[in-house]
């Protein structure tokens, strides 16, 4: 992307490095939980917390700083620019106020406990996750001091997933929801729907690789591009976007109930659709990823919810 | 690895985020002929360049020059410790003389000259290629000339696989290796040696995943711990080390003549092997990778011509 205005493409190149080293830091954690060998942990602990902290000092740079801030005084810039400016300034905001030791912590127990909760989960033993889950809310409580908040705590961590959007605002949308869907649940139940019966298929075993086929032939029909995006294996399902053009999501197979592993699929491809298709121009610039959380998300319900179960209930 | 001498500590320190710079840079190439979806390319060349040019400030940034320039004039350092800075002042010695768009040159064109030779390769299309090996000759050349050399213009380069190893001293080495090889040959050739005669083997086909699994059988017969180690595909086998605990190998599987992709297999696993079994107290550290590409090349050598080939050849 290249500006009329001079100080947005000072921004845009010094923001090069900033950018490589987060589509490196993707790469890692999807590698992490696809296809490291489990015993480069702690290696892997070092590069990403380094990186993340290398990342740190270039945003946070005076120099670079001082452009973001000469850029937010200027009168004509586009609405792209604007947004340009926003989201740096934002992150320049929030990562100022976090101490580097807190940064390099969060990373190295995300990691270590990540590695745990893969084998808690298959022994399904939540004790033996517990001590990890526990360091890391005391890491995030560290984190929400330092950002600060004006009425709950969780604020400053629900505004990174979706910009200035607060517990009271969310708990006002739950609490409606919440009573209409017991509404619907207790209407359905009453009434003896199917939905609310045990299905046979939710118990019955399948070959693995045969259900792999089957969701790469409905990546197919969905009309992916393999040459932009893939998928693979892992514990549990994520989309990773190192960048427009490289596009992954993963699904996962526990060997019964296919239906799990054909929505997460759909699901995944969903959020990557929403990357896929982001204007190219936004190549390598910090407005590539898509706009928040919610419109991921809407974008994931969407294929998982309205298309692909309405073709499997109603067809 | 902690050091008794205060300025090394620094120095290792100092060192971690160019250790994970070089770490994410092996983890893109592995991924780049593994993985990758290919129209990621011109987005991964970004990537990749700015980490090398980000590397580069990293080792030549004054402070860090100082260190390794001070640590130079102790004289109580260990073997390790001189080998440390010995390691550290050839590269800062070389980096320094290679401005940072030839650096960002030979990294974009490594990219994209090796995505056209594996097209190039499946098509037998040297032509295809050949504009591309021009431009990296033409970029090594100028790197050659920026680095300097005494008197062949390849001891530049030849320097950075073998420390102080010259056009000259390879000269005599491969002078008396290739007539005497050629009496060998010719001995052969006058004996009528099953060896120099097509095996029939050489021309049938193979099932790619039954020779994959064998290649797996042979890895666990070689008692690889695939807890640190892993073996994928590519155009071209290759070894590549994240670090002493994650070190990745592939093979190629072209369809006919399997005992080549054996030989690949078992040829990389001897790298890997080097890599592997380095002492761990140099992790993160810049001595972890092996001493040279002589030893490397002895290792595997040793592996895919002694101890691999004598088996199948007299067993």
């Amino acid at each position: 992307m290249r500006c009329e205005n001079p100080v947005m493409n000072q921004i845009l190149d010094a923001y090069k490095p900033m950018w490589s080293l987060n589509h490196a830091i993707s790469l890692m954690g999807w590698d992490f939980e696809t296809y490291m060998p489990r015993k480069g942990m702690e290696e892997r602990g070092v590069a990403d917390s380094q990186l993340r902290m290398l990342h740190k000092d270039l945003l946070l740079n005076k120099d670079f700083v001082g452009l973001v801030e000469s850029a937010k005084k200027l009168g004509n810039l586009s609405d792209l620019e604007k947004g340009i400016i926003r989201v740096l300034n934002r992150e320049i905001t929030k990562q100022i106020k976090i101490p580097k030791d807190l940064t390099e912590a969060e990373s190295l127990e995300r990691i270590r406990g990540n590695m745990v909760w893969r084998e808690a989960r298959e022994k399904s033993d939540f004790m033996m996750y517990a001590p990890h889950l526990k360091k890391m809310i005391e890491i995030k409580k560290q984190i929400v001091e330092k950002i600060g908040y004006e009425r709950h705590p969780y604020d400053a961590l629900l505004d990174q997933f979706e910009e200035e959007l607060t517990v009271d605002d969310l708990d006002k949308v739950f609490s409606v929801l919440t009573s209409r869907t017991q509404k619907i649940l207790k209407k359905l139940v009453d009434s003896g729907s199917p939905f609310c019966k045990e299905n046979k298929l939710e118990k019955s075993k399948y070959d693995i690789q045969k259900v792999d086929e089957l969701n790469h032939d409905i990546l197919t029909l969905l009309q992916y591009d393999m040459e932009r995006f893939r998928m693979d294996v892992s514990t549990h399902p994520f989309t990773e976007a190192m960048d427009l053009n490289d596009v992954r999501i993963t699904t996962r197979y526990e060997g019964a109930d296919f239906k799990k592993s054909i929505s997460s699929t759909i699901h995944e491809a969903g959020h990557a659709l929403y990357n896929l298709q982001c204007d190219q121009s936004l190549s390598v610039t910090p407005l590539e990823g898509g706009s928040s959380l919610a419109l991921h998300e809407s974008q994931s319900r969407f294929w998982e919810n309205i298309v692909a179960e309405a073709c499997l209930l109603f067809n």
